[in-house]
């Protein structure tokens, strides 16, 4: 099997920034119209650091996104691929856990946005 | 034994964003001079969205670190207040960790900085 770790698949957005027992902690960055080849996301907290519009595809459906910077959202575990469909660059933290169950129920594509005040 | 979730010492301060199993998530916020009363923390990842400079005291010694916007941090499980000494309001996201081992060994006070690029 391919591997469909990120910071493997596409190097040139994500990279690892460290990790320990708990959680690996990567920074993504990308410029409009950039896009990912399709990869694999352990349960996730993202926060924004810039607000951005992104385009997350399944291969089964897809999925369009705009998320404001400064906020936090769970992205649970998941295959995608994503394009940056903006104006603007993206920039993000992800801090993927280790110790988190993965769910048996197929997982909604993209963030799970629960809070945007 | 007194509440000590920063929640409920510094709800002027603190505010839970969402929660999980996994983990529970906080915005923190505030102004220079402004200071919390001592509370405590699980083993959290901190994301900067501002630059600030702020004081940590445990009650037996105290650090003041300087942190600029957009990098993550872990913060080991501890007791501490803190002061923000600089001339910026401070605005993290704190993602708390409901599922990590908090180590039997004293935890450096504040934050452990592991990559500042």
């Amino acid at each position: 099997m391919a591997d469909t770790d990120p910071t493997t698949t596409n190097p040139q957005f994500y990279r690892i920034l460290w990790e320990n027992d708990d959680v690996r902690v990567l920074e993504y960055r990308d410029q409009p119209g950039e896009q990912t080849t399709p990869h694999r996301h352990p349960n996730t907290v993202m926060v924004t650091l810039t607000g951005f519009d992104r385009r997350l595809t399944s291969g089964v459906e897809s999925r369009d996104v705009t998320l404001p910077p400064g906020i936090a959202v769970w992205l649970p575990a998941q295959s995608h691929s994503g394009e940056n469909i903006g104006s603007t660059p993206t920039h993000t933290i992800l801090v993927e856990l280790k110790e988190s169950a993965v769910s048996d129920l197929p997982a909604p594509l993209g963030p799970v946005v629960e809070n945007r005040e």
